[in-house]
């Protein structure tokens, strides 16, 4: 596998216009388009009340897990807008098909922004009549809110002997306008695959990367992260029997786990990016939730805010969780520091430590020394910066 | 019930000392004693590090549900320190007893203050010596580590036709040099009371009191709530079958809410007390389970403290749950102001609106409309004050 330059692969064009969901003359809607029908997957908040375009998406791709295009709109999230809502996403994907001349199963729908204001259709018909389809466009900007930067990543991976392409974009974490942070990742891929099989790699891998990055433990009603295989580099159908189908879950969960990871490093009034790694749990369930318990946490995102080595909030927050703990075999690391050894806080160089609390990324590892499975979380610090975002919203 | 000015019920004493493990002349270690053996009951932090005194406490109390004493220190959480630190409660149970007189098994520990350090126990001797017992003593000052108040209150209960007296004390929320958050509370009752009765009302009751408070979503490691009963005021033994278990049942829940509310109330950096009631849920837990989620939400806390009425927030929090909803048939009150009916965005009078978010107490009240149970849970607002408490220690 090798990480290239950004590009989009094989039989991709894309667009972006300006619709005006947004203020200003910001891009705000954008779409993503293949010569021919893709083959699909997506994964989708687990929030109760998905928003309309998540709802619309998730029965499109569950029918045939085929899509040819995906069109989005940043600046309403059409979320909690009831029967309008739902029947605005549906004109979204009709007008969508009827301008692109494809069949309307083929058009997934995505918008993230404010929650509660129903989407003005007449400004979203206008921005699809500026929408046109080209090698290159400024699509990772335009699909984002107030992140304070475009995430993407590409690589290339061996399948059949060829490299096979595979780029991903995403938004998330910004939120000076919009009420949620939302968080949406949009992957595509020249690469000819089944439908069950990449719907299978993609609900398998998000565990491992979108799904262990919290910024401020809040779970957005409009995520998605949707992936298009187009089939354009011709090699042979992966299905599950494929002897390069490690070659491509390897690609996908390293665009899954770049992409995560800028969301996480761009978390709202975000100073430091955090990973937190637990190594030898019982499970790698257990491993994950531990993993996240450090990164979610009020208490120690705020200490790390402030370059305070204040372990003890660490075991409280391993010991919050149900995995099983060692309760005096415990070891927490901050990057090759030992702070913490069976269970006993250590003597720390001083001078090391502040230099390791100062850097702009904080890595800490916590060993439960019960088991043998290992996980990492991404997050970010507690600011100034995070309260003043969320409580100089004014909607 | 009534409720009347703080007192100790019959045959209660108790004193404070300075002991040295907090700086200044502070006084940070207590106790509560009864003349007579009491019944005793307590509920216990979940977190998988219990601290030593936690442990030790809960140990005894299961054996025979009787205690006759607690000691109490501030300063000093006595957690995550291993052997040494069971050993040095051991010790501190020794000690009490033997200064009393009484029987070792009848002498409950807690500790509170810095996770990780060793209890200096020359100074917990030279602590318990001055320790004397008076009917008035300023122990709700003396287990308070760096609350802004100090959180006591007291009622009457009319059991077998007279008044018996109940107590509670409690500390919790201030974190500007302890560790943790931690939360004890200590209530005394002249009632007399069968053992298992008393444990079953404290374990039910403490899940709508207690249990629904939330500062930061970051559970203690030394969070315990204790009741001790003496019988000194000679009713006839409350069992199951009392016919005025209801009374004592309704001024325990009194106390404990109110202690509760206090702690949330005084929470790190709280500007405004958050009220959040959840009507017409499938389930008592359901309505508790939303509720917290509510007053848990760092979006919601932000936007209190901003005054801001960004209700998309208070949608996304009840839908992260896993309580059965009703998507169409939601409402959302701030005070008496519908902000949504039936899942619609209502227009609200702006004046009212600023008066209600710019109150000193914030009650939300979310109407669920799928069955006929409800709930309530307390928290506070986050402040720019809450990260710079908990971005300035220095341990």
């Amino acid at each position: 596998m090798n990480e290239i330059d950004f590009t989009w692969p094989q039989g991709f064009l894309t667009g972006t216009a300006h619709a005006g969901f947004k203020d200003g003359e910001k891009d705000d809607m954008a779409w993503i388009v293949s010569d021919v029908p893709a083959t699909a997957a997506g994964v989708y908040t687990k929030n109760q009340f998905q928003a309309a375009p998540v709802q619309f998406t998730k029965v499109l791709i569950n029918q045939n897990h085929a899509l040819q295009a995906i069109i989005i709109n940043s600046g309403n999230a059409n979320s909690f807008t009831g029967q309008e809502g739902l029947d605005n996403t549906a004109l979204a994907n009709k007008l969508t098909a009827e301008k692109l001349g494809i069949d309307p199963a083929l058009v997934g729908v995505a918008s993230t922004g404010v929650i509660g204001k129903q989407l003005e259709m007449d400004k979203y018909a206008n921005g699809l009549t500026s929408l046109d389809l080209a090698a290159e466009s400024n699509i990772p900007e335009a699909i984002l809110t107030t992140d304070s930067c475009a995430k993407q990543a590409t690589v290339t991976v061996q399948i059949d002997g060829q490299a096979v392409t595979m780029t991903g974009i995403a938004k998330g974490s910004g939120m000076i306008h919009p009420n949620m942070g939302t968080t949406l990742g949009f992957i595509t891929t020249d690469a000819q695959i089944d439908g069950e099989t990449l719907q299978g790699l993609l609900s398998e891998l998000i565990q491992s990367s979108f799904n262990q990055i919290t910024v401020d433990g809040c779970m957005s009603t409009n995520d998605m992260v949707l992936v298009m295989a187009n089939g354009q580099a011709q090699n042979a159908m992966i299905t599950a029997n494929h002897p390069d189908l490690a070659h491509f879950k390897q690609g996908l969960h390293y665009i899954l786990v770049a992409l995560a990871k800028m969301v996480a490093k761009d978390g709202e009034g975000s100073n430091k990016f955090v990973q937190a790694q637990v190594k030898n749990a019982a499970s790698t369930i257990e491993a994950n939730q531990v993993a996240r318990a450090i990164v979610g946490s009020n208490l120690i995102k705020a200490m790390l805010f402030g370059e305070e080595n204040n372990w003890g909030r660490i075991v409280q927050a391993i010991g919050q969780t149900q995995a099983q703990i060692n309760p005096n075999h415990l070891d927490i690391f901050l990057g090759d520091l030992i702070l913490v050894k069976d269970s006993q806080k250590m003597d720390v160089d001083q001078v090391a430590l502040q230099g390791l609390l100062a850097a702009d990324q904080i890595d800490l590892t916590v060993d439960l020394n019960i088991g043998t499975e290992s996980g990492v979380a991404w997050g970010c610090d507690l600011t100034y910066k995070y309260v003043e975002i969320n409580a100089a919203y004014e909607g």
